[in-house]
Formats: C-alpha cells, sequence, structure tokens
C-alpha cells in the first residue's frame, strides 16, 4: 500500500476535495436509542434532521493498519437530549481510539462492560483517549457543530448491537438550560 | 486504564498545560545523518539549535493501544540540506502511523525495505497516512515551525538504527531557492 494525503478543514472537518464522502445518520435511524422517542418522531416528522455525520478511511482493516477520518455532530436536542452518535464497542473490545477536537465542543460518554462510566468534555485544541474497553458516544451540547478527527487500529471493528440492545447507563439532557447527566430509566 | 484529555494548541502544537512535556532533538544528536557534517558542527559551534521536538502519550503499549502526540520540525537549514527528524521505521514493520497538519508546511520522506521511495508534501489541514513497511521523516522547507499530530499503533515500536546506518536512500535540499529531491551519496 502506497502513502497518501487527504484533506479534512482545520474548522469544519469536511473534506472538501471529495477524495472520501461523509456517511449521515438521521433521527430515523436512531429513533428507540433517544429517551423520548415521540419527540423523536415528531422530528422525523418535520424532515428528519442529519444528527451527525462522519467521513472514515478504512485502509486495511488488520492489525497494524490504522482507521481514521473527521466526525461532525450537529447542534439540537430531541426533547430535553442532545444530538448524539449512536456510540458503539469496538469488536476486538482492547481497541484505543484518538479524537482531537477542531471546534464546537462536547462529551464523550463512555462505559465498560462492566459498568465504569466517564464523561469527558472536549474543546477545541484538545486530544481524547478512549482506552480499549470503554464503549463511547459524542454527545454536542453546544450551538455549534461538534468536530473532531479519530484514529482508531484498523482492524478493530465495530459493535452497535450492545449498545443498541442495552443502551447507555446514562444519559446527557438539558436541565435549567445546563447539561446534566442522569441514569437512562431504559438502561437493561 | 482511565480515558483522559489532553491539550495541543490547534496552531502550535505545544500543550500548554504541561501534561506532557516535549523532547527535543539539536544538531549534536544528528550531525553524521546531515549530508553536510562540516555545516552541522557549525551550527553546533554556534549554539546547537533544536530541529525537533515531540510530545508523546505512550499509554500501555500493547496491541489495540494507541501513541499519539504533537511534533514540531523548526524551519532551517544545515548546508542547503533542510532541518528534519532522525526519521525510522517501526520495530513491528507494518504498524501504521496517522500525521494531521496544523501549521506550517513539510514533507514526509518516506522508503520500504524494498527500496521504494515516496515524498509527500504535508499542509495545514491535511492528513498523512504512512502505510505499514514505510520509514518516515519529517522535513521543513518552509519558513514556519511545522506543526503535526500522529498517531500509531501503541506496540509498533521505533527502530532507528536501520536508518542511522544505512541513512535514506533520498535527500530534499535546496537549489536555486526550491526543494529538489536527490540521490543519497552517503546511502549504504
Ligand atoms: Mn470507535
Ligand atoms: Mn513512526
Amino acid at each position: 500500500m502506497k502513502p497518501y494525503t487527504i484533506d479534512f478543514d482545520l474548522l469544519t472537518g469536511i473534506c472538501k476535495s471529495g477524495k472520501v464522502q461523509p456517511v449521515q445518520r438521521r433521527v430515523s435511524q436512531m429513533k428507540m436509542q433517544f429517551a423520548d422517542p415521540e419527540a423523536a418522531q415528531k422530528a422525523i416528522d418535520s424532515g428528519d434532521p442529519v444528527l451527525y455525520e462522519f467521513s472514515t478511511l478504512l485502509n486495511d482493516e488488520k492489525k497494524g493498519t490504522l482507521a481514521f477520518g473527521s466526525t461532525i455532530i450537529y447542534p439540537g436536542k430531541i426533547g430535553d437530549e442532545y444530538y448524539m452518535t449512536k456510540g458503539h464497542f469496538h469488536t476486538i473490545l482492547d481497541s484505543a481510539e484518538v479524537y482531537y477536537c477542531l471546534s464546537g465542543k462536547g462529551f464523550m460518554m463512555m462505559e465498560t462492560p462492566e459498568g465504569d462510566v466517564d464523561l469527558q468534555e472536549v474543546h477545541p485544541g484538545e486530544a481524547l483517549y478512549v482506552p480499549g474497553r470503554w464503549a463511547h458516544r459524542s454527545i454536542n451540547h453546544g450551538t455549534e457543530p461538534f468536530v473532531m478527527l479519530f484514529v482508531y487500529p484498523g482492524d478493530s471493528g465495530h459493535d452497535y448491537g450492545t449498545i443498541e440492545t442495552k443502551g447507555y447507563r446514562k444519559l446527557v439532557v438539558e436541565r435549567d438550560g445546563k447539561p446534566v447527566m442522569i441514569d437512562n430509566p431504559k438502561w437493561k
């Protein structure tokens, strides 16, 4: 395999050259993962907005390779719950991930299979290290797009099913204009 | 291991919080790797300037982990050869690396054990994928610090010895005010 370069705008994270195409996730693809599915249905009925998008260079997906790209979580709420990503474990659970925030601000909600929970706020110019074993979900509690670069081992894989089935132990919702972490009443 | 955040300035790459300390490399530590060791000796005698520095979070150095940080290559020349890093293979040769340029501009000089050579110019807002098997050296042919973030597999290790012994097949030098790639006369 040959080396290559690819552009990700320093502010927006967008690949303007079109060398990689973003994958978009809309409310309809995550309806049951929000605490308030009725609010989600209203959002779907009024245009089904894009919650987030990401552009990934997968490369070889073998040991020693790296996948990388950019992710943009848009600002907004479903009920009182902020726009967020599905979140996932890595299939090879011990696989870490590095994020670097370019603009906006947000949280990374993380939890282990054993029930440890960690919430980190990320701002522009901050890197976040997500060690292996920690499921991770990005949450935008700001008013601008929350933009990060990411790098993870190429062979790590994605396990979205565990989170889809069980949910996260904790949610981040707005109370009196501020983000607070609460127990997820639907967590199994 | 717990998740954590760390700051790397969006422009300078510097960790202002001091959570990680940079490692500096001066001309005296690379004298014999420059094409013109006499010019290197002159630079050493007049203050031994810092060629580059890097700040690395090593984490666990096991499979699935990631090491990451920032690197700054300063502008300047030794004779007609631009300031550059030592360069290395990864000990686990198949280990890739991702770079993202924050400011300045420069080259990544890359070569494989089989003799393939690739030179990529990198600008702010561009990511570079260095696949496994490719030795890599950063070169600053600009007038500002050349600043990049990097991420590599935590277990990849560093083989500096091969490059120190054999050198790179190619050099980048200034000719008529412009960078050109030439054969390394000292390559073994
Ligand atoms: Mn991930
Ligand atoms: Mn390396």
